[in-house]
């Protein structure tokens, strides 16, 4: 089998495998089966609903290949040839405004001249922060780095706190995690890149689940559930103002509803909310910063 | 006085007329009245919410100086010198899922080069049509347009069809209005276009006012008010994603609650939500499209 169709199904296989843990620890709400086949390529876009912990979440799934068009010239370096992209993502939005929003995408992208390279990344959005979930969280991501290259936790923890930024709020997106784009895969790193793409991709549905046991059924007050809602406004304006592979996505005339499943189910917008001074909300606002070392906090 | 403070006392008084008459209307709630003062001038933020018949509105005033600046280049078409700016904009989000979104802008723009000009625009964006509604609506707005110019109403139409349309599910914000920009006033039109611009002001309160007296108390069901959530999710993916004046204020580190006070106090997303076959949300959907005659329907 080549390289892009062992990606393709080592990712369906991460996608299956998420949605069997996830559906189990939610234990009320099931996944949605929605494959689909266009010119393109294929995919199956899965969302799960009004759960017991999970209020919507989705991981797709998506294997296409074409020619390289115009538009892709900036991001593959070539206006000719074909392209070959494979990549799951995912985004689950809790029901407990105790517990945060997680997101995860892996990604490999294939030229018919030769070039290959891996892109990814796990991120978390707390609505109210808990500094143990939060170091726990960047321990395990930095576990599995370290697993390939000491360098890569630094320097992709970096490019989170860089990319998941609303700029004219000047504010952080949540706690960040790791990103990265351009891995170059040769000859000699390809296997290792394909196996640390794996690896995030497992990992990740495992810290969902841990967080969800643990925060899915605590009890929470109307004005919790007030500020997760003006929370989520801020993961809207996040998605469809900086969000490169939404943006990507809808200029490229993808499935709509599928690029857009990664809205919340609901968000508010009030004038000049702010949390209370002292306030838990206030706590995490104050957190909401490029750089901490949250390791050592 | 010179010009421009003629027009931005116009444009105040535009502000506070409204703010009167809007809030006689809901005989609830009051609007704010937030005067902020920066170096590059000042404004008056006004902000209503959870009224009687207005869940979320507001009519924000502006007059602001200074030197241009290069990422105004595009827009002045100058590299040095000075600009002044006047406006009013203003939106409403109507409690009642019957009655409709509505959203209003005038503004001046004058160069210490001796160019001026006026752009704005009122439109419509119905939860639910009402095709006498927006029969009127249209025939308002062509008549105060026939005032100055016949050719006006079918230009500025189309050119709101245009502005106002969210690409990415193609499909139209509302029922469009008037949209016009870069009118340019020199020593014979200048009279003409503030007469034009102080008129719409005029006409807009007028023509929400009319229509919240109707539709502001008509009793909705639960199913009403989901599927005005959903219609507001649409609202927030135009003016995040392509509202020139929301993105223009947001990259010149503008005040981001005046400028994001345009969102809906809330807003739904749902995995592949849409209309019962035969519904009036089917019927509604089927009128979110460019190019129609709205004055013979």
């Amino acid at each position: 089998m080549d390289r892009f169709h062992r990606i393709a199904d080592a990712f369906a296989q991460v996608q299956k495998q998420a949605c069997l843990l996830l559906e189990t620890i939610d234990g009320a709400a099931f996944f949605s089966n929605d494959a689909w086949q266009k010119e393109i390529g294929t995919g199956i876009t899965r969302v799960i609903a009004h759960g017991s912990k999970i209020e919507k979440g989705a991981i797709n799934f998506s294997k296409v290949s074409g020619p390289v068009t115009p538009s892709m010239e900036a991001t593959t370096g070539i206006s000719e040839g074909t392209f070959s992209a494979t990549g799951v993502s995912s985004i689950f939005h809790p029901k407990n405004p105790l517990a945060p929003i997680i997101h995860m995408n892996i990604r490999y992208f294939e030229l018919s001249n030769g070039k290959a390279w891996f892109g990814g990344g796990i991120d978390l959005t707390p609505h109210y922060i808990d500094l143990d979930e939060v170091r726990n969280f960047h321990q395990e991501l930095k576990r599995v780095c370290d697993t390939f290259d000491a360098s890569w936790y630094p320097d992709f923890k970096q490019q989170a706190d860089n990319y998941f930024f609303i700029q004219h709020r000047n504010e952080s997106r949540g706690v960040g995690g790791i990103f990265y784009d351009h891995l170059m895969a040769d000859e000699r790193s390809w296997e290792k890149l394909f196996d640390f793409s794996v690896d995030l991709g497992t990992l990740y549905p495992e810290l969902y689940a841990g967080i969800l046991i643990k925060k899915g059924n605590l009890p929470y007050s109307p004005g919790q559930l007030l500020w997760q809602k003006h929370r989520r406004s801020r993961y809207v304006e996040f998605n469809l103002m900086y969000d490169r592979g939404t943006q990507f996505g809808l200029q490229s005339n993808g499935n709509v509803e599928s690029i857009l499943v990664s809205m919340p189910p609901d968000a508010q917008w009030s004038y000049n909310y702010s949390p209370e001074p002292g306030s838990e909300e206030e706590k995490t606002m104050n957190f909401l910063k490029k750089g901490i070392n949250w390791l050592e906090i």
